[in-house]
């Protein structure tokens, strides 16, 4: 970065720092009255904010109005949250003078905001996992100062959004500094090693985020770093399942993976089904896709390539060859679906296994015999994912459709039945976040348990009420639920015995 | 390690890699009863343990007899904290075909065991920090399997309490493996590395905290590490409180500092109070501290080190000469205390700072003029402590004791008015823990709130009830609280916009 750049990027953070010092005792309903109005005027500036999402991404209108949509209402669900403040999991031990163990101090102890939150945005969902997507969101909700490297994906957008958010969150009468947007990767690695910086979040590839989170780790102060990391989502059909018609199940998976062109996260990277089913014909059936645009040049180049390798791979063939054509300075994209069988992966795995971030999947075919090994193959080919699905039928084997069932909890944090993986609902029990490397801390970027990510515990001993924070003074001013532990209590835990 | 060692380990860990399998589907109410016999087992066995623990820690009775129970409280109370099944977050959405963004599916979400955690034993508490204690029993309450790298400075404790905890646990009807140590540095870390562990816990010092996070963050699946290191609790007396006569305050900060002969991770390692008070004079006044025993071999020599360094640095006086001797063997020590000034204190921070892991604590003098900037102090000098202290009176600058209180609440994890840092209480809103580097991620291991670092969350789409986990399914077989979204509800978060 030049001198200019430096200056500009040390008082943004310096603003930030100020922010999230004032944010502390903001009540947390004007919190979530800000978050309000930043749904609010997202959304009454739509339609320009639509065109620019359009224009700059490649995605489809329908797409980027359903995402500003799910964007508007992920920032209203964070500020039922911020305002209800369960969150804050306050806790009251009473003074005990009985306690099993001697007396015992007046304990208090809730959840508090980190201080600057550093988010990196994501190029595939401009709103959602952007400016003021869900990272910010959840952060703010738990009452931090976020800044937010705005992806270079869609500049203009992801400034367009800031001003819009600084000045609803501003009018609702949160300090300057709660939200700002720095932009380069230079200035997004600086602030990242910044002392004034508190935690950091990332959507992104496997390579950028363990780089980040190197960065993060080897801070003299190192900060939590919550990276979304790339994941390939195998989806596996059982033989009593693949017995079925296929239409369905082919119609459904090629709308998971060419939705969007295939650019999210939980795009389901693998079919396992079984070989003799005429899933290439159901496949090769459906109406063609249309052409979709490819977000970024860096994203278009490395899907190109990896088609190119995975197209070349001995024991892999072509279901749908699709097409990577360039026009007017993009390259477009149809679907590729590839075909191989289960010793092919197994043999091929350091090529066939990585991420192709597209639209591009991979049907495995598996010898009906050998549906017993599929839990063995879920585990030790795809030991960390942000979800594993599972395509079954009444006259499954019990055990088989438990035992990879179970599997498939463990190496993801999502496990879905006769269903697909795209579509992320943004409620309390969903859970976006899986074992490593699907994750770099196996916490949820989606839902209201993402707010956790952002908080960390204070206990208060023996402290007069007007030194307390609001969310532990008797009067509870902030109205939050609060679990007590009232003296006398602890009886029972102590025993009769020499001790 | 030689192949011996090797197999052993390798045993262990498939032995404990067996048992985490089975205790996913395991009752809580059965991991419940098993924590209760542990507890009743080892208060049985309290003479023989007693006996073993005073003579391989050189820790007095009284200290450990209260240890003990206090190790029982905990097993008892995490014990609840299984059977109650609060800790699980158990969310259930309902399916909603209204969904402000569309049909919503059935998501239901809880939060389930890590695996195999390896808990890193402490030398200064044999019971409460070691092979069941509070680690062991957060971690078996999730539903883990442990493995317990145990401390040499107490070996024979160590095995006689881990047979004890084995025998409790499997006559409980918990699996073999679900808990089992292992002995010596290089099976500890030969264990860190193995892909069968799925986190780790450690008490113990900076220097060897840092390096086991470094190989768990290094291994080809990065696994959380919950390091708790060094702690100095910096205690200030404000100049309203200094004023007060000083006798009791000397006789509580002799105490917390001398008790287990300083070696606490919560002593208090420095006391702040205005130049011109006769704190010297009140230390001086005290009766002696008996000697007391030095844990280790390594503790004693590098608190003898540490101490003489201490001793040496220009501007720094004895207030308590304190002495260090050998005896049979073991080094023995009473109390050191020195005093110096605020300027001398920053001046020389890079060789006062460290922790004295031991019975000697620094009073740093600072002018009353200053006492504004105690707080940018505990900013800038302790960034990262277990806990922070402040002694106040009735007459003291409300201002200042706000920013000061404040300022220790971001600094450290446990903040206390009026009283002193040691005895830590297993309480549900204790928090030991603080930011770095008192802990690897700041996260609590004592108390009720200990539990979530060895847990992880699954959510489960679609699913048949058959298929979901005992939590998660309609009849709620174990019978523990869960929070609900019901169909209908979004409505309120959508918008009349044109998104």
């Amino acid at each position: 970065m030049n001198d200019d750049d430096q200056t500009t990027l040390d008082a943004t953070l310096a603003s930030a720092a100020a922010a999230a010092a004032s944010l502390r005792d903001v009540h947390p309903a004007i919190r979530a009255d800000g978050l309000r109005a930043v749904a609010a005027e997202l959304e009454a500036e739509a339609p320009a904010l639509l065109e620019l999402a359009e224009r700059e991404t490649g995605l489809t209108r329908p797409r980027v109005t359903a995402e500003l949509a799910r964007t508007a209402v992920q920032l209203r669900l964070f500020a039922d949250v911020a305002q209800a403040g369960a969150y804050m999991d306050a806790r009251i031990d009473d003074p005990d003078p009985n306690f099993v163990l001697g007396t015992r101090p007046a304990l208090r102890r809730c959840l508090v905001p980190l201080g600057v939150v550093l988010n990196f945005a994501a190029s595939n969902f401009p709103f959602a996992f952007s400016v003021a997507g869900g990272d910010t969101a959840a952060a703010l909700a738990a009452g931090n100062a976020v800044v937010v490297k705005a992806h270079e994906g869609h500049p203009m957008l992801a400034r367009a959004t800031a001003s819009i958010t600084r000045g609803a969150l501003h009018r609702a009468g949160l300090p300057e500094g709660t939200l700002s947007i720095i932009e380069g990767r230079e200035a997004g690695v600086s602030a990242l090693e910044d002392p004034r910086v508190d935690a950091a979040s990332f959507t992104g590839s496997t390579a950028g985020g363990l780089h980040l989170a190197a960065v993060a780790a080897g801070r003299p102060r190192p900060i939590p770093f919550f990276g979304e990391l790339g994941s390939v989502n195998p989806v596996f059909v059982t033989p009593a399942r693949a017995r079925l018609p296929l239409d369905d199940l082919a119609a459904g998976y090629m709308a998971s993976v060419s939705g969007s062109a295939g650019q999210l996260c939980t795009k389901p990277g693998f079919l396992f089904i079984p070989r003799g089913t005429d899933i290439a014909r159901a496949i090769s059936a459906l109406p063609p896709v249309a052409e979709h645009r490819l977000l970024t040049a860096a994203i278009a180049s490395g899907y190109r390539t990896r088609r190119d390798i995975l197209r070349t791979v001995p024991g892999a063939r072509s279901v749908l060859e699709g097409s990577v054509t360039e026009n007017a300075g993009h390259l477009w994209a149809t679907p590729t679906i590839l075909m191989t069988d289960l010793s092919t992966l197994i043999e091929r795995r350091d090529t066939l296994l990585d991420e192709a971030f597209g639209p591009l999947s991979i049907v495995v075919e598996y010898d009906v015999n050998d549906a017993s090994r599929l839990a063995q193959v879920a585990a030790e080919l795809f030991p960390g994912n942000l979800t594993g699905s599972i395509h079954i039928a009444r006259d499954d084997d019990e055990s088989l459709v438990r035992e990879l069932h179970s599997t498939l909890g463990r190496v993801s944090g999502r496990v879905i039945v006769n269903g697909w993986p795209t579509g992320v609902v943004v409620t309390p029990a969903m859970h976006h976040g899986g074992p490593f490397p699907s994750t770099t801390v196996d916490a949820t970027s989606v839902g209201t348990a993402a707010i956790h990510r952002f908080l960390r515990a204070v206990a208060h001993q023996d402290t007069p009420d007007w030194m307390l924070p609001p969310a532990l003074q008797d009067a509870n001013p902030w109205g939050i639920p609060r679990s007590y532990s009232h003296a006398g209590e602890s009886i029972g835990w102590g025993s009769g015995g020499p001790a």
